[in-house]
């Protein structure tokens, strides 16, 4: 690395400085004082140590840069710019309708990696990136994360600090520019730096505290941070929120505004410049691991067996391992619970034990599919309310990740509400672009696991903690979006629309009815996001009346999905689901107590029947 | 302190591990293991150092005890019978339908603060408590917290670690039971305490490593955790899982599952005993704060105004909080925007600033509940997702607070998705017993500001970032569970039903249609949940045309509330929402964008009449 030219990075900060101040002028909103804290820091990664070709944003020896700040996106864009990615005339175009260049970065800029704007994702996404460069791709990229100072708040970026020390990802460099002001006001540390690096050194960090506006410090500190092995680092900057400009430098409430006078700040920072930075190409690289696919055998689960889906997952995934080498697994210390345990010893290059972290094993999972990986996340149903936000940030980011919830529902059992997944269909539903998977037998788990692999976006797999009767056979097919119609005759009195553990209780009831001499239809509504509308309008229209039976809340479920389908058509709609707290009980008391067993599902076609 | 008595120490720890193995082999489930390494701390923390009346558990001076580890619920319950607080007939109702002795505690035991059992939320709502006893009730109690080592792993666990050690709590100890074997296998640091020590000093707290089953350590370490100040205290304890009985001590596989031979491991311990502790009493105290109450003086906004339903939150905050000295604020670091910021100006002491933290915030929020405060937390909605799990546990909790989510919806403009709540009425809606309010304007949002502090449970409102007019006048009453028909006519041919700042919408597009000379009812459903099902269903019959328009996900919101509402009744429903990612826009664009504007809900309302 040749001796940085000091005036060259000095000019190319001011031009930064003034490009996002110009920006956030342009659009009337967004955060330029942010941005100029990080402004030096920036300027001399991009002229001095990234590599990165924005000619081929998915050159496979490329670096990594995320903005874990998003909101300092006029920085970042005014890099793209200084990088000829961009044109000037575009980076006028900020915040604007139908603009790329968003209030925060979004991967509809080919060189944004996900999405950020919620503080404390970038981070742990990095970490999955850089997890991906060690152990899958093999690839000596670096990961750059340039962080706020009020994010390290977050849980979340301690689920990452102690992720990456205890994997020692060399690879990736996390700039922290301590600016210290929030939104609101001073954060808890200030400048003391040393706060910050205490912490990151226990967690198995190298740590560096820089003066992040001089360019000889900032250019060390990037130096050995691509150096340093065996260790993730941290560069912790002092730096001034909005430095450069007198108005703003180092002053309260001046956090996501434009500036309110931008000509004299553009002024006072020498004007607008028009410098070229030439970011250093990576060199030519190929992967170690290919995407070589073989011939896919999935397990073929006999019917009338008795297994639980979630075991059905475990085996499944192992096919699909073995058939895909890109195929990887991640797990939230429960493998041995949600059956990732299978997939573990099978393919242990390729499994990511994330302990007990759901925002990190998200975040790794979104990491590793920005390297074109395909990535499994499992715990618990109930446990990925831990890690809402990553995956509603995984949908903003266009990522492909598929997330497995084991122990869906009361039917766990004894071990009580707080195990039991029971508001995961309403929030995997409410996520943009989501696919809502509940399968009810092992065969159908087999098949929908596969049908993931496939998938855009955010994927979800709900699978039972007990052994259910294996009712399909093994060759047959659930494409997503279908449905399965188990029983139908013309003298339906109704037809009970379920998935899941609850499907094998409404066959029950449909049986039961039978001997009575009333008939019931049964739908298996196993694919809930996106679910086969035309067959469940046509259940509406045929019978008149429908049961929806779940093991989840009343609220956003698999009936509310149903009456959203056929509410038009003014169908009698019956909503069995769980309505009051359960306790401790056993899994057949559980469905009991929650009126979703068969005895409720029959008793509710027979009152239609008193009430018709 | 007077010397601990180590035999009975020893006996009474024998005890606790004899009736946890009992309990759990009675059940057929549940966590022996993990509660025979803790037993010698438990043991030691009754004996000796614990104060607590258990005829009195509302008692204000009582320590809090919480078990973050939940899944030691058999140790916690053998405590229970060894203090005399249950029979050993209940205790072997252990995970029994019916019984309060749940898998994981929950408060329907009386001793019990909060349900626990996701792990990482029982340090972190200890935190709460312990704030409320130094800034609150100022009454030395502590809170004693039994930590998992596994459950170190969460983030929420770090940000905890930040709050209690910058704001020195020194009523607060952390006793984690380093056992050294996670659910599947060993932890990151197994027996490493250093490991842990070393972070929680970092992170500014008092630490202290210790053999976990030396009674002499274990009474010296508590006392110095008692003594010590400024500081909140960690005793990292190394103990060895399944302690005492050699199937099952320090192996690995022995997790959550009950003894394969109890007898042999009860005799192993030297049989059954029915030792009693005498658990100390706390000191007669009294609090410092009472809940003198003033009249209210609500805030009038006048009509035809436009005030931003955020700032009537903020205004009637500060309202309510002089009204109510029991009414607490607490802002995950956004204040300025939430608006809560006018409490903290007016109320310093009873604001707590949670900075970026949203997990911690609503734990902080669930502990001041314990302590019989009304706490008040807010955010941007979209960052509710960050902490959904600790909202879930809340309902497990049966816990009293209110949770405000700013910058609802598209309509927030320029900032992008990542700053929207789009799915806050989904996942709030989806938490047993809860309340979900969205006012469209002041006056409204003042009125639902008092409704929520007298609500039980889980309540949340929703408020929007931009000015709305005010529509109400400031004398009007706005009960939960109700709705306000905005407009009614016997010529209708749909009822829009809708909230927030789509009401303003609703009307402009029923003005419109009115110069056509096409009528349309207007309702305005600030109750979200509980619903008014008799005005909703009214209104299904008399038009039979409904169209819900909401500024959030098409799942799990306010349309499909409805439908669960009317679905019977065969009204058509059409559901206005939100269906395509947003990106940058003007608010007014992005309701446009989404289709939930005026003009479209005009259009919307002339298709019916084509298609009558």
């Amino acid at each position: 690395m040749p001796d940085p030219d000091l005036h060259f990075l000095g000019e190319l900060a001011a031009q930064l400085r003034v490009d996002a101040i110009r920006a956030s002028a342009a659009a009337g909103s967004g955060h330029p004082t942010s941005s100029l804290s990080a402004a030096d820091l920036m300027a001399v990664l991009f002229a001095c140590h990234l590599r990165y070709d924005f000619d081929d944003p998915g050159a496979v020896g490329n670096d990594h840069l995320i903005f874990s700040k998003g909101h300092a996106s006029p920085l970042l864009y005014a890099l793209y710019k200084a990088a000829g990615a961009i044109t000037d005339e575009e980076l006028l175009t900020f915040r604007k309708h139908g603009s790329r260049l968003e209030g925060h970065p979004t991967p509809r800029l080919p060189w944004v990696d996900v999405g950020t704007g919620s503080l404390g994702q970038g981070l742990p996404v990095g970490v999955g990136i850089a997890l991906a460069g060690r152990r899958l791709d093999r690839v000596p990229y670096h990961v750059w994360v340039l962080c706020g100072d009020s994010e390290l708040a977050e849980g979340s970026i301690w689920e990452a600090a102690e992720h990456a020390g205890y994997e020692g990802l060399a690879n990736l460099t996390a700039i922290v520019d301590v600016n210290r002001l929030g939104q609101r006001g001073p954060t808890r540390h200030g400048w003391d730096t040393g706060a910050y690096a205490r912490r990151l050194c226990a967690f198995g960090w190298h740590t560096i505290e820089i003066d992040g506006h001089d360019p000889g410090q900032i250019d060390y500190a990037l130096q050995d941070a691509r150096v340093t092995r065996g260790r993730p680092t941290a560069i912790l900057a002092r730096t001034r929120k909005g430095e450069g400009v007198s108005d703003v430098e180092n002053r309260e409430g001046k956090h996501g505004k434009p500036l309110a006078d931008p000509d004299r700040a553009v002024e006072e920072l020498g004007g607008p410049r028009s410098l070229r930075v030439r970011v250093a190409k990576p060199e030519a690289v190929t992967r170690a691991s290919g995407a070589a696919s073989e011939p896919l055998r999935l397990p073929a689960f006999p019917v009338g067996e008795r297994i639980a889906t979630r075991t059905a997952y475990g085996e499944a995934l192992v096919a699909l391992g073995a058939a895909r080498r890109d195929v990887v697994a991640l797990d939230g210390e429960v493998a041995d619970s949600t059956k990732t345990e299978t997939f573990a010893e099978s393919f242990p290059d390729r499994f990511f034990e994330c302990y007990i972290a759901e925002q990190q094993m998200v975040a790794a999972a979104v990491g590793m599919q920005v390297r074109g990986w395909t990535p499994y996340a499992a715990t618990f149903a109930a446990f990925f309310t831990r890690a809402y936000d990553f995956v509603r940030m995984a949908a903003v980011s266009r990522a492909d990740i598929r997330l497995v919830g084991s122990h869906a529902g009361v039917s766990i059992g004894e071990d009580g509400p707080s195990q039991m997944g029971l508001e995961d269909i309403a929030m995997m539903r409410a996520v943009h672009g989501s696919t809502v998977l509940y399968p009810c037998d092992a065969n159908q788990t087999a098949k929908l696991v596969v049908e993931m692999a496939g998938r855009d976006g955010v994927s979800y797999l709900r699978t039972t903690r007990g052994a259910t009767p294996v009712i399909y056979g093994p060759d047959e097919e659930f494409p997503i979006g279908g449905c399965r119609v188990l029983r139908r005759s013309h003298e339906d009195l109704a037809t009970i629309v379920t998935a899941g553990i609850t499907v094998h209780e409404a066959l029950a009831a449909a049986e039961a009815l039978e001997a009575e001499g009333i008939m019931a239809g049964v739908v298996d509504l196993y694919s809930i996001k996106p679910l086969d509308v035309h067959a469940l309008r046509e259940a509406a229209t045929t019978t008149g009346n429908m049961i929806t039976v779940e093991d989840h809340w009343a609220e956003g479920g698999l009936g509310e999905a149903v009456l959203s389908a056929v509410a038009d058509l003014g169908p009698r709609v019956v909503q069995l689901a769980v309505r009051s707290m359960p306790g401790s009980a056993t899994p057949e008391e559980q469905l009991r107590d929650a009126g979703i067993d068969r005895t409720a599902i029959a008793e509710a076609v027979r009152r239609l029947k008193w009430r018709a």
